[in-house]
């Protein structure tokens, strides 16, 4: 896994508090295997794609239709949870690495900033 | 730098020597800054449009048409030795980092491939 995170002086990188949230974010791109770093970095077609699959499926259609787009908006939600970095949950806690994320930049009082990761799956196609 | 560096056994995975050279790929990347593993991973488009390039030249056109080709030939060779991590000269020295592989090949006496890397420079665009 490589990963980018940004904060705004030398001196916070070099914190280890900041290096440990480094090492917390690549663990997690490594274990729970994220796509995306954050929902609009999605590529519009792959989401209208797979907006317009749950739209497709059957079992929502049978469903009256003022409630189908509530339905769709949970299940798209819950798709960001697997594929979107900021919206996993962190290990097995109930926040967000976007709430770990938050937490530190209150603590570190600096923005802090995911901006892209790389990770390699053995064995993976190209 | 993330660097994927294939062989065929775990035994020879965990050998210094080629933790080694995987290290001083990894190096060569970082400071080199190649775009593509192999001239075959170049994006047919890309050197279309490199090829094209050359060969709107003023200078090129110029010359007569019979030899246009191996000048352009020449300069995509040269191309090549910036863009193609293979196809570069390792550190300074005479071999390319191809030649570097294939040296290691035949010490180690097993293959060896480059499968792929990721280079993230400060301040890169997206």
């Amino acid at each position: 896994v490589l990963i980018e995170v940004n904060c705004e002086t030398d001196f916070v990188a070099r914190t280890d508090d900041f290096q440990k949230l480094v090492r917390d974010l690549a663990m997690q791109v490594a274990g729970l295997a994220p796509l995306y770093v954050d929902i609009d970095r999605i590529p519009a077609a792959e989401l209208e794609a797979k907006k317009a699959a749950l739209l497709a499926d059957n079992a929502l259609q049978a469903k009256p239709e003022n409630i189908r787009e509530k339905i769709v908006d949970g299940q798209l939600n819950k798709w960001f949870k697997e594929v979107v970095l900021l919206e996993q949950p962190f290990r097995d806690e109930d926040r967000t690495v976007r709430d770990l994320v938050t937490e530190k930049i209150a603590t570190i009082g600096e923005n802090i900033r995911v901006r892209r990761f790389t990770r390699y799956a053995l064995g993976e196609e190209l």
